[in-house]
């Protein structure tokens, strides 16, 4: 008797039919047949385990890889025809391994469970998934540094909320972004090797009970590890959940680069015009050119936290694939408008400087710091920059102030003073750039 | 001169070419042509404002009218075709347009803004959502008021921290879990009033400069009311903010059921047996009948909260359609084994009947709660069950215990004492059935 | 034997002790002694509901209520001393009782148990907070309508994805938050309608076995309804999870303005200046004015989603008091820039305008608004602002440009063409304004 | 002249007063008090980075350090009095300095920022905090790995979907949960490592102008590594977003294995008993005794994600170390109840046995999956257990059933067949009893 159900692996048993609403909702090849290559890998390695354990023949084990073979250039050519029945990627793959060999197909599944089988699927996407995010990662920090490399010369200014707070140089804000990213790939790394274990031969929760070489489905399959306990192997979805607070961490990055680059390319600021190839117009306003690419960065963040499962880490790949390459090609063709920038920088940025000049001449900070905010209070009530601030108008202030407080107004000098390891001097954003350049080596090839 | 951006809305002042990265990071076609429909009532309804304005005459309105008409066919019938360029289903629509009809396609769009005629869509879409979700939800209501009124007769044990606490209906329980999805119906309608706003007429940002006459369009679009300010009506998106966290308080009601069911379901407690219809069996073992509706409605919850947007409104609606259709078809072809659930019910969750009885004769309650804790404590300590006591055993902790505790142990008779509004009682819980008919009454026709 | 666990209400029937971390765990007198004032006057309303059903003597009733007065006192002194075992409010206040009245004290409890007593007591609590909420967002709303009325004649650039767009009044803007905000008042309005809903009765969950009047309980504590189902009454914390989603929804439109507002105050924008009130300086540099209050208010959204229960809702509490009692202070002390907010308004934001003057010469608009886009191209190749394109430049563009095109160049009477309802012509805002300011009225008193 | 904001570290420039709801708003040290030790611990030893640069004399130097040990003192005995104007604990520390010592405490800051010195206490409590954590999760994992080796030869049944699937060892369960505790002790080691790097040193944004010894710094303070780039060092919180989501993580493990130990305490189950030192009772149910514990552990997770910052790392922390703890309580305390257990396992649960006896007999498993299938559908229409079916009855199912398959319905046997790594039987238990015993040895000391 032929009915609805017959693809279905539980078809022995059932009497009454499944709600049809029912099979919808429990459908999950829509989204999981982009594991059809992990899918194929696995069974093929599977078989071959199955052949060393004696439970197929040579000419069984044959006939299933090759039958695999043929299903894989299916999907490689988009021929492959999803049918009704077919719930999820491995009742898909198995339907169509009977219709071309018929009866061997039956012994792929002995002694595997669907669980060991999804499981095995998604950490060899995963990994995969995983390479090719290092590799636009990877890019991006690259692009960053060469960036910074090459425009180590201009200054401008630094914010703390939202406020201009003391001149940096432009290469020191690219690097600060791209150190961040770079922790990303190393924990990246770190996820990769708990996702490249191999859950495999772990049965539906008590393990194999069949001879199968769990150390060949490894070699074969090119994990680096091996389960510990078969009910956790089977259960635990910790790599998705790392996974997925991964992308979500380096995309809260990729929003503030993009958040800052957003202001920088506003009217106001000017500091720096996108591509037309990043930038999108409105159907409204001829006048609008839009920074899309950096507000659909922006809006990423917050989006994957929180879901689970396939589905999630399919999107996450995708939303984390788009936005590392949208990102690179943004800090790679943006134009920085140099004038605009050194101008931003004004004298009262230097009000710390100034409380500076009072601790060299000894005075303790706490109360240096409140002499030049009166310095800073006194300018503004004058309605004059602070630097345009006479000698005597300091000097009543404090009696420390004497004519070399000119040399204090220097933006450049200002920013030579933090050459400490991490600061914004030439020589140690020089530095920075150096540290990263070898990273890169380190973390390519 | 023909690019690929020549069907672009903003296609008049670029010169560069968007990178092919950035059109797809930035596209929504695959998802918000959901909204086909939407966007074709909306731009008959503005059509016909342009008309009354006189931006367009009465002949390029009827050419409008009937282009996209035909359109609405070629949905229907699934025969439009997505073209490279329809970045959304608002340009593919007006590409097809234009296609159809020529010049005055280019008219359409006057005094309109993207984000007018998206939010616009939106809403549209969902108060159409909401009505079949409210559909759906109601009949879930009904089916469990139906079966609740049938098996009103049926007595279990209730559970506090999943421990038996009190001998409770079958019934009790169907209702508690059928009022949490009443009031769900309540907020959904108070978000349809809040949702059936109008938004077009806004602009961009700053209002409509044309004669457009919102309330035509109003009225055309059959929404209740007019949004109040141009810049909110475009920006905000509180109205699926407020959808996805209803979806989320729903499904966690189902969650919560479903929960309560998949235990009841069990072999230890045996109490209800799924149909085959919802449930599935296992790819590796033959006995296996897994309640996976149950399972995956429970997964559900959590899983909405926190995404935006359109993908995540088109998602949470499929979920919530979904998961109230398939509880409502488990919740009418679910087995109850009488038999056993009235087993279950064991002396010891009478404890508090007796230090009630107690409290009748005039103890403290804190006192009588105290002694019949003790004589739980004796009954577990000679391994009897609490009701095989001795009345000289019960004396020994409280002279007030006399032989008319017997009537204690009674199931049925305990039931019935909890007669107090939204008690257990067969009185109380027939008058939640009254309450929950009448309820339907007002929000069915 | 006095133990340790003496004061534990289930302390009949325990023989080993509760481990100290355990003890610790399970805790919540830290916060949850916020509700003193709402489990003091639940547990007078239920004395008296014990006494009408003969269960307590009108003496042990007055012994009750007096008891319960003079706790009351020592809370509202700062008197009450909470001791080891008290672990959480319920208990704590009932410990006290013993002590001040003796025996009577165990009678209280009567058919009521925890669960009923935590749910009765939020309910209470949580309707008091809301009433105190929507008075801090109608003093909001309130300050910025007068504001925006005041202010009305002010116009600068309104934004779209951070670029300016087209001019619009301040005070448009100011509206625009406003409306979101008054929207959040008709919410609470809602959450508190399904919050103000009487649980007490409902006993653990099988409901109350003994006479008590619900009725009399319900007019005691000014409730508007009873709970319809006893087990959904005391397990349901929907209206805590919709009130800390009011929260979350209401926090981000507070973020959304404050953000606004923090790029308004940047030196580059310099439309608003802070009240020193609002603002904190830095403990390093002493230029610094850091618009403290607008940062702390935008970084709370997000911050309240996803918790549960008491302790989130009392944060919740306090977050949304501060946040919008803080951005009513804001409001109600920024001064504006006028001068640099009209500045900021430049030629091209009046494209759209170029192309709607096509549009009224008969030109569809998606023509009109590619040849708007060419005269801005041609104006940036010519490097000078938009307005100063010859007749002749955009006669070359469009043969329909004629001298009456300098009539484009006027933002006022830009900003009038506005005047559909919702848009920002000064007849449109006044319109706005005196629709909140009769809202007000409405939902004032 | 002498106002509230004389503690305020930007004391010198202001001219208004901050609004007493902004302070509240602003204030921290209601909860960062709690790193009063290290904030004491980053300032003695960057005031040596000071004397080193001859910013602070000596003599300075060793005032600064007494004036803080006393404070530490203070701090250590409870009698250090938060003052108003306190607004976090760096100021509070800072003030009570200066009233110690007087002048020189005016001299610390030199060249420090707050977010500097934010950063660096926050480093340095969280890696104490790390450490604590790791010790608590060491201990739980060595007491179910003891617990696992001690009753290794308890069977029960396996469930999967709730449903009882295959046989297998009791410690099989334990050390499913334990190998996931054992991961989270990994992760915590790769984030102490990305924790442990010193911030100081950074100034606000832009590093440090003096001759600060970073590498000084790093030795007094133990960290393994000195931050990149001072922007980044300064503004991220990667460190505590990857600790949130650590202890979220770690909980869904707790949380899962509360889970299931509340279905196996529930009396259906009976399964295993909770001591009395992790249980409650009811303050209305005298019979009740609810695993509380269980309970609060299932319910804490979910709790912790998407918060921020400090308040959310100190809440995090105290929620798993409570959790933690009482986790490795209970498990060490609750007992089981074997004979239960193993009357739980019934025949059915060999269904996947009978299919593999029938593969073993050269069918492929799919046939003999469906066959098996139908023997189980045999003996409920019977109403026998599986094993009641008569060599007859399978025989007519297929003809390769015979006499031996007598030999299937043995559960020892059964579980004993899943001898590969990770499996259940007594080998690969005991072997991966031996792995973590291992494991733990190079995870102590």
């Amino acid at each position: 008797m032929a009915n609805s159900e017959g693809n279905k692996l539980w078809g022995g048993r059932f009497v009454g039919n499944t709600d049809p609403i029912m099979e919808k909702f429990n459908a999950s090849i829509a989204y999981d047949q982009r594991m059809w290559d992990a899918d194929i890998r696995g069974s093929k390695a599977y078989v071959k385990a199955l052949e060393k354990a004696e439970l197929v023949t040579t000419e069984e084990m044959n006939s299933i890889l090759h039958g695999m073979e043929q299903i894989s250039e299916e999907w490689a050519k988009g021929a492959f025809v999803v049918k009704p029945g077919d719930e999820d990627i491995h009742t898909a793959n198995e339907r169509r391994l009977k219709e071309l060999i018929g009866e061997p197909a039956g012994k792929l599944h002995t002694g595997r469970s669907r669980n060991d089988q999804v499981v095995t699927d998604m950490r060899i996407w995963l990994c995969d998934a995983i390479a090719t995010l290092k590799e636009d990662a990877l890019q991006l920090v690259a692009t960053m540094v060469e960036r910074a490399s090459v425009e180590i010369d201009v200054l401008f200014p630094g914010y703390t909320h939202m406020q201009r707070a003391q001149p940096i140089r432009w290469s020191h804000w690219i690097l600060s972004h791209a150190v961040a990213v770079s922790r990303d790939v190393e924990r990246l790394q770190e996820i990769r090797s708990r996702t490249n274990v191999l859950p495999l031969g772990s049965g539906a929760i008590a393990g194999t009970p069949f001879n199968i070489d769990r150390e060949l489905l490894r070699k074969e399959l090119e994990f680096d590890g091996i389960s510990i306990n078969s009910m956790d192997a089977t259960g635990e979805r910790d790599f998705v959940a790392e996974f997925l607070f991964w992308a979500s961490l380096c995309l809260t990055h990729l929003s503030k680069m993009a958040e800052d680059l957003l202001l920088y390319s506003t009217k106001e600021f000017s500091f720096i015009a996108l591509a037309d190839a990043y930038s999108t117009g409105s159907s409204l306003m001829p006048q609008k050119k839009n920074a899309d690419s950096l507000e659909l960065i922006r809006s990423k963040a917050g989006r994957v936290l929180g879901r689970e499962d396939k589905e999630a880490m399919f999107d996450c790949f995708d939303t984390l694939h788009g936005a590392l390459r949208v990102t690179t090609g943004v800090m790679s063709t943006l134009k920085i408008n140099r004038p605009v920038m050194e101008a931003a920088l004004s004298p009262d940025m230097l009000a710390t400087d100034l409380a500076y000049y009072l601790v060299r001449k000894g005075l303790p900070f706490r109360e240096a710091h409140g002499l030049s905010g009166r310095a800073v209070f006194q300018a503004e009530s004058k309605n004059v920059p602070l630097n345009q601030l006479t000698v005597e108008d300091l000097a009543a202030i404090s009696p420390l102030f004497d004519r070399d407080v000119a040399a204090v107004w220097d933006y450049s000098s200002s920013v030579e003073q933090y050459s400490a390891p991490g600061g914004t001097a030439r020589s140690s954003v020089t530095a920075q750039v150096q540290h990263l350049r070898r990273w890169l080596q380190d973390h390519t090839q």
